[in-house]
């Protein structure tokens, strides 16, 4: 049975959330627990509370949407994606996962279905790692993979910590490690998203089933020279920690270029000098990179050169280095049988299709931990994400509502 | 006759205007119309009128404190330098100038002495570029070298103009141009200032004299690629904004290492990227870059060749290029009979001295322009400045006082 999706109820509301943002439309800033983020994710409880799910927040920001099906004591079956932005972003990143879920919801309830399961949609805090440098934070500790002391330990730039953000958000609870899932809490999880790459497009495809996610990994250097006066300080008694940080750039780059697989990616997306003045030799600079690749093996061996390079060209140059590896995580594998159980939704609904890898990670990357896990992804225009041009049509987007509110349907019943 | 200097006072005088910063101490940041430029100047002011002179501001915030001399139709003889400091720098650069100039005038009022010519202290705008990415801002207009567009033009990094900090400041007059000063206002002009290089305290001198000052020059440079998401755009066809702004830093290094002249410096010191977030392909970088020399065919040749290098580098890479020439300004040469002066004084008081070429330019580069000039030096710790352990003893600074004021002295009488 066909489902009665509202694609242009659910479109007004995609506009009206990327209205909430730290710089003006079309760009999309919603940095975690920024003014901006508080009041997106106020958007979001409330259109929760409109469709009549119990809504709760746990220690460190997950939201939870519960819609109580007959059977209370069975596991839930969860979907749900982020509404937190990098800055200088788009309004479909996320966004679709969530409103998407809550338009699936009420599709399913507009038809008089009432689920056996219950179905939980989860906004996951700080998908993006903006805030702290780490993405995933909340799917990060839902799955228990980072430690009381990791998570104690976590700063952002003005060298605030989660309990700082958690108090200003008004967050219940007081143990953020305590926010770990118990075993066996979801049946499944399913997350609808933008592809955030040219491959549906270019194929002209309506849906791409997710069998695995790419493995993610950053790193961030703090690099100490020694500034001075740009005009008085001669070249050969410089120590500057821009030009060191300049030459790591680059061998980021050749690393990702040089290691034999296409699917490896290395980005310098940090790059902060001090003190940042024309006629001062930079004493200090803050990288960051992002490294990912589909293969386990040729990522370690990148990330091995790139680590080997940086302390080489600040050995050379005199140049204090402190390296850190924020997260380097597996690849995830998606459960065979929920993409099957998609790929079928496809087939009913008359969509085409292809099952296909994630480049980019997502929070499914560490619910695949704890449950069987998938994603169903919607083509976006020129594969472009992470801009304000980001961009999919009404219909691209109903149709993967579809597909997940009929997938939420089949898994339920 | 030894002038009564007061060291201690004056050392008191300029620890409390250190204080006076937009961080806390020991860092000195008063970027120009801050709240704390703002109040430094306030204090400065209030010292002058201590002091009796006659304070006025001008119309892009040049601050004039004017003993009247018996003559007062007599060009004016002027002394002075800057308050204002880039982010994390430390208090003599440019204070023992200003505050050391009202100490030298207190000095010569104790002892009875009635100057002949008018003395005026000046208290320059911006000599440091961090606002508007040009330094000696207020000499520049004073001595007529910018253009009313010039000055119209002027954007900080907010896209501020001048107009909108002039108003902040409650500054008086309503055309920056007009601040130009008339011909022959000044007999002379003579500038107390910290070294900002090793030498004098090498050969453990108490004094240099500014025979000449190096030709400075500076660059901005705004590169444009196209961003995207560091996971899914993969590595072909990145238009990485950082990459090239990396390679660029390199090339400005180079061009000062092998430009033959061991007096050629080059810094990139401002290297800002956007979105800077690790998760996002950089799609902008704005670099800003110093070069300096003593002999110009050198600075311009090294400037042509980085110019060359930038733009080669960005049509390889496939990256916008908007390349500004900031400012390229010919060397000054100091008065020589004003250097005599000084040298005389230096032998009067027994102090050791040498005179020697300034890296480092200042408001005398441009004072030079329209009326004979020099510079008095001090040495500094290790040759450091723009750091917050910049430091001048208590002597050192009495001792660059005792020759200002003596040279005041023998000047005006």
């Amino acid at each position: 049975m066909k489902l009665p999706i509202d694609g242009a109820r659910l479109q007004k509301e995609i506009d009206e959330l990327s209205l909430i943002s730290e710089q003006p439309a079309p760009v999309v800033t919603r940095v975690l627990f920024s003014e901006a983020d508080l009041r997106g994710r106020d958007f979001v409880k409330n259109l929760f509370r409109q469709a009549g799910l119990a809504v709760r927040e746990d220690a460190v920001g997950n939201i939870f949407a519960r819609w109580e099906g007959r059977d209370k004591s069975a596991p839930a079956l969860a979907t749900g994606s982020h509404i937190d932005a990098i800055p200088n972003a788009g309004k479909y990143d996320g966004v679709v996962g969530v409103l998407g879920a809550i338009e699936a919801v009420r599709a399913l309830q507009k038809t008089g279905f009432v689920p056996q399961r219950s179905i939980e949609c989860i906004v996951f805090t700080a998908e993006e790692p903006t805030r702290f440098g780490l993405g995933c934070l909340g799917s990060r500790i839902l799955a228990g993979t980072l430690s009381k002391d990791k998570i104690a330990g976590l700063r952002d730039r003005d060298g605030h910590d989660l309990e700082f953000w958690r108090k200003r958000a008004h967050l219940p609870g007081g143990d953020p490690a305590a926010a770990r899932l118990a075993e066996n809490t979801y049946a499944s999880f399913v997350e609808l998203h933008i592809e955030q790459g040219p491959i549906l497009e270019q194929r002209n495809l309506a849906i791409g089933i997710v069998e695995k996610i790419a493995a993610p990994s950053s790193l961030r250097l703090q690099l100490t020279g020694v500034g001075g006066h740009a005009g008085a300080v001669l070249m050969p008694g410089r120590r500057d920690a821009l030009l060191a940080g300049a030459e790591i750039a680059l061998e980021v780059e050749k690393a990702a270029l040089a290691s034999g697989s296409p699917d490896t990616v290395a980005t310098t997306g940090v790059f902060r000098i001090e003190p940042g003045a024309v006629n001062s030799v930079p004493c200090h600079a803050t990288l960051e990179i992002d490294l990912r690749d589909t293969q386990l093996a040729s990522r370690d061996a990148a990330l091995k050169k790139i680590e080997a390079a940086a302390v080489e060209i600040c050995h050379r140059r005199g140049i204090g280095l402190q390296l850190e590896r924020v997260n380097v995580d597996a690849p995830a594998i998606c459960d065979g049988a929920l993409v099957q159980s998609v790929s079928g939704v496809c087939e009913e609904l008359g969509l085409s299709f292809t099952k296909m890898i994630s480049r980019a990670y997502h929070d499914t990357l560490f619910m695949a931990r704890i449950c069987p896990a998938t994603m169903i992804f919607i083509p976006c225009r020129g594969g472009v994400s992470h801009r304000p041009d980001e961009y999919s049509s009404p219909q691209q987007i109903a149709d993967g509502v579809a597909v997940l509110a009929g997938t939420l349907r089949r898994l339920v019943e």
